[in-house]
């Protein structure tokens, strides 16, 4: 089987921010993940939830052609969180975490799964991060995320998982508090340290931040002066990278890795638009590739020789 | 008389950052501005200092080709100023004030330099910053920048200057305490509707954005993991934008215009590796060149079709 087995949390989230809210949509870090890198290749979910779970809910990830074989429904309720966001709108207050059925979660790959070439670890405990890998069989690249919560608890986990995996999501404050440093950039060199040869440091707003060997590549988010709801963009945003990058298979080469930092920009800003997953659930490939492209385009500031011969004059 | 006309203050500047200090060295917005903007243009500047203003820092200025005519000894002490930087680099604790010979800056320009093309407005009293306004003879190019202490003290005065203002500089805190948006893309949206046909906000160690017409472009600052003093990066990247829009005769050009963000990260990213102006004063244009290739190549994204014909292909 080809693509990205994906493992994480499938949850109802129930949100308010300044655009409204919405109640016990569909959520979770793996839902989130997948929706996005579906766009781009095969995606396997492997999750857990209630036997409360809507069936709407599997239906929107089957319409992408997620794999839901690794979907458990276990006897209980779905995993629930809670939460609102003020008038700075990155900043996520929680006002309830209900696991339910996901504080059992244990998961056991099938056969297929185990040889899936690349792995996305979404933010569950680190030891059970570590368990997940060894049940693989060589994967071609390994990413993971992390959050606060096994910051605090189990930073020597982290640490040690680190070693094993290529490519590191994080936000920066999780960034520069699992390290100790000043800022993104030194915590992305601790981080490189550490392991991974991709170390990416999501900033909300102010765009992500990656390390391939000595160098950074720091890129603004998509400009939106406005958004309804920035639950899942971390997630969202490793999707449209890893999506992108297990489709060209090709997993060191900066210029894919560069283009696998738009495609996760371009993704999280189709998601913080709306509510939910309702903006990344039924997109077109030739709509994310129009908004790639003009991300990029206002990016590129061509060198002079160029410029003057008016190859890329563009008009606001 | 060609180039850029600034008005605003000189000053010696007592500094202390988490990578060291700096005691009464050459300061104050219009110095910062001069330096970086001598690079790309002819630069005269305006300001007063007093009469134990060193030569030192007098020759600094003119070993960069900055007229001083306009630069007035009166009796007195030169303007001082005091802070402190803690970990979060960017932010800047004002320990002493002393506004000195710069309390009675009453600036009275030449015949030459009333006939300047291009004007920088420093953030003194924007009520002074109007009156200079009016001794211009037909400025082809009006920009601005302004600070918290005006925006407290006189906002109706900066809005009614805004309305005879090309180019608006502001941080990200300051813009959007003087339009009370909740964003800086909000933030520049409010304040173009004030006049200015171009808005650029400052966001430090998150890189600036430009609002024109109606589109907006968002660059990352220049990735440095270590700084040494950020004094100053505002009124550098403001020189750097426009000594080489300046250079460019053109005004309005959307390419021209991210080129003049381009060089404005760049000088700001100079300016903030050592204490003072020492990092400026005594650049080549050459290696301003360098490090600009090197960061819009970093940004630079090409569309899968010029990709796939491997034209840019860069490695870590």
């Amino acid at each position: 089987m080809n693509g990205i087995l994906v493992v994480g949390s499938v949850a109802l989230d129930s949100v308010k921010t300044t655009a409204g809210k919405s109640i016990e949509a569909l959520g979770g870090s793996a839902t989130y993940f997948a929706l996005a890198a579906s766009y781009f290749t095969e995606v396997a979910l492997v999750g857990v939830v209630g036997s409360d779970f809507p069936n709407e809910h599997r239906s929107t990830l089957e319409r992408r052609g997620v794999d839901l074989a690794g979907l458990k429904a276990a006897k209980g309720k779905t995993f629930r969180w809670a939460g609102t966001y003020g008038k700075e709108a990155s900043i996520a207050k929680t006002l309830a975490t209900h696991l339910n059925v996901f504080k059992e979660f244990k998961p056991v790959l099938s056969e297929a799964q185990r040889k899936m070439p690349v792995v996305f670890l979404a933010n569950i405990d680190p030891e059970l991060q570590a368990e997940v890998l060894a049940q693989m069989k060589g994967p071609a690249l390994v990413a993971c995320d992390t959050m606060n919560y096994w910051i605090e608890s189990k930073p020597a986990a982290i640490k040690k998982l680190l070693t094993k995996v290529d490519v590191f999501f994080s936000n920066d404050q999780e960034a520069m508090r699992l390290t100790g440093a000043p800022n993104a950039l030194q915590a992305a060199e601790v981080l490189a340290d550490w392991g991974p040869s991709v170390v990416v440091i999501k900033k909300g707003e102010h765009g992500a931040l990656m390390k391939v060997g000595a160098k950074f590549f720091v890129f603004p988010a998509y400009p939106l002066a406005r958004i309804k709801d920035p639950t899942g963009a971390g997630d969202t945003f490793a999707g449209g990278f890893l999506g992108y990058l297990a489709s060209s298979n090709s997993y060191k080469d900066v210029e894919h890795l560069k283009r696998a930092m738009a495609y996760g920009t371009t993704m999280a800003s189709f998601n913080v638009q709306d509510f939910s997953t309702k903006n990344i659930e039924a997109l077109e490939r030739d709509l994310i590739d129009e908004r790639l492209h003009d991300f990029t385009d206002r990016l590129t500031v061509p060198r002079a020789d160029e410029f003057l011969k008016g190859r890329r004059a563009v008009t606001a």
